[in-house]
């Protein structure tokens, strides 16, 4: 029998004590032995819940358990989870995480404890829910040259999106929409900023590059400012609108990341990634593209994604370990100026006058909207110096 | 250093080779040791080839040399692959192949073989090319429950089934356009009959559902009785058609596996899979639907899917062994009677009378077609005993 315990009994922890509970037959023929949750720690009270004797507030008694091997750190932020996964790692305990803050911001730190204790800290449900995203790039692409990577990594923005060009909804009404049903928190700037992808896009970035950025030197901007105008133009021209969260390894070697809307036209597998639905399209030397797609968030997908972590180091339990990752950290200094990225804009101007090379979108309601030629932002704002700006918006190339 | 051999210097085996010399750089950095091709094995004569040095016509010779350890099968077909890849895994050797034949008549044994000698047989690139999904099947949703999978799982016939619908080809000239890209072999019957897409859904199953049914027992059906019409008919309904090999496990524990054509409807995630690509649909109680998509074929994204096998065995030398994978063989016994899928047909008849129920899609050329509620293929013959039928065509469901 192996020994877990759950750290956090919220949306996610509680999603993987019910799968562990319900899947108790496939997970002990999968794994070869029984799966027990033995603790589950919570600051707060669960009087007269049924789990009441698992339930324990001081993490220690987890640490100094010999019994434990395997810690699922479900509690979000970045402490005290980093210094609980920290503590777990050296207790020679392996720690499976959905929280993709610690794994953005300490990542570098637990996996090189992880390897010095010949422990495991993998993080499979911290990028894209239950899609198979980072075991596939740490083991199927490991060997393989990533150029570039482009993905939806965040389902609630891409359900606003999606209902305002399918549907014509305002950007508040589909965000109201998305509140109602769930899927956007009442706070919603994690995922209407962009912050949520940017985290997500970093961990994506430090697999396939093997350094990791700071999430605050990372361009990223949201979807506040997408206009039903916007969707109205992007519709008009068979594209949608997407947030897109981009990493690429340029030719001087430095890496360029980006979370920004973009234009995404019918021909990109992405296009069709709807709803609260994420996808993520991975170019490489040899496999070319590849995209991964499926339900990036929600209780049980997320907690199917820390149970495939888990059986992984029981399997591993009985035949060795896991095959060690790492990267390296870089303030900022390796980032490729975002700026210089080359592409199509999609832009919108006050007046009928639009600039030369540009392909005329629609002119309507004092404004005129078009397609640039592609170029860097630094000459797009030349380009547009004297024009009154109301939109500006990416293209994917 | 880690030393191996490569089986046959066809096409994958040749990309192998190109893709181990071209990427040796990151194959050490992601390895921690060179990779080295020692022998390369085949039959032919390669007189002044600048591996000449490498080459062997003895399978013996590899056999008995203990700083070989790991052995790629590139040969095809069943004989003598399965023999040569047994006597290898006996000999304690781990295998890797692009071999979907052998996967599909023989993978029990060898698995079983390979965990009782504490080696390994891995074969991600027998389905779907350059696209992790082998490895999400056997690690990422091992704990998880599999309902179904649907999959475009080969190449050819979807660049072929692409062209009829989007540019209104016959399936002759669109066969013929794919010969001429290199895409369909000169006897093209594996492709267009549906064996090849029968073999892989036969390893998927396997995978899924822990038990392999013989190819012969498979419902299988192909694209070359698709015709214009049909193609026609789909786009005026808003469907593609796609060669889709599906797998189920049904509520009495038998499992359900047909490969056939079928009307895809445009919320299907595999509707957009389009041309060579191939996309595969796996719908699992905790994760949902998971789409895994990229280039199905090719000499080297399908070699990138066996090196991304190389490099899990050479990553496991060093801290364990690689968790066995199993399955069991059912002689069809297991298997779900194919005509008591329940979906809806499309069907066209002679003459202008369409059945009760029916929804009509077209009436031109002496020819009515129309969709059919949902009903199994017995009660589809009987709706349709007073009616001379010229197409009948699955849905998804």
């Amino acid at each position: 029998m192996i020994k877990m315990a759950v750290l956090g009994f919220g949306n996610i922890g509680s999603g993987l004590v019910q799968l562990v509970t319900e899947n108790a037959d496939i997970i002990e023929k999968d794994l070869g032995c029984k799966l027990d949750i033995k603790y589950i720690v919570d600051l707060r009270d669960f009087k007269g819940h049924p789990l009441e004797n698992k339930m324990v507030k001081d993490f220690n008694i987890v640490l100094s358990d010999p019994e434990v091997s395997i810690v699922a750190e479900m509690i979000g932020g970045s402490h005290p989870a980093f210094e609980y996964s920290l503590a777990a790692l050296k207790a020679g305990k392996c720690v499976v995480t959905s929280n993709k803050e610690v794994v953005a911001n300490f990542g570098e730190v637990l996996l090189q404890t992880a390897k010095e204790n010949k422990t495991a800290y993998l993080f499979e449900a911290a990028v894209g829910g239950a899609i198979p995203i980072i075991r596939p790039m740490r083991e199927s692409l490991s060997s393989d040259v990533i150029s570039e990577i482009n993905g939806i990594l965040n389902g609630t923005t891409n359900f606003i999106l999606t209902k305002m060009i399918s549907e014509g909804m305002s950007f508040d009404d589909a965000l109201q929409l998305s509140r109602d049903l769930g899927y956007a928190e009442a706070n919603p700037s994690a995922d209407v900023d962009g912050i949520d992808s940017c985290r997500k896009i970093a961990i994506l970035s430090a697999l396939a590059y093997k350094t990791v950025f700071p999430c605050d030197k990372i361009s990223t901007q949201g979807i506040r400012q997408i206009s039903k105008r916007d969707a109205e133009d992007a519709a008009e021209i068979s594209c949608a609108i997407k947030l897109i969260a981009h990493t690429k390894k340029m030719d001087d070697g430095k890496i360029l990341i980006n979370v920004a809307p973009r234009f995404t036209e019918l021909d990109s597998p992405l296009f069709a990634v709807n709803d609260v639905f994420n996808g993520i399209l991975v170019s490489a030397k040899a496999s070319g593209d590849i995209m991964f797609y499926g339900r990036g968030a929600g209780k049980i997908p997320t907690a199917g994604a820390v149970l495939a972590d888990i059986a992984e180091i029981a399997k591993h339990m009985s035949c060795g370990q896991i095959p060690p990752v790492l990267w390296k950290r870089d303030d900022g200094e390796g980032l490729y100026d975002s700026k210089l990225e080359i592409t199509r804009f999609y832009c919108r101007v006050k007046g009928d006058k639009i600039p030369e090379n540009a392909s005329i979108v629609s002119r309507k309601d004092g404004q005129s909207s078009f397609v640039t030629p592609v170029m860097d932002e630094y000459q797009l704002n030349e380009m547009l110096k004297n024009f009154e700006i109301v939109s500006e918006i990416r293209f994917m190339k």
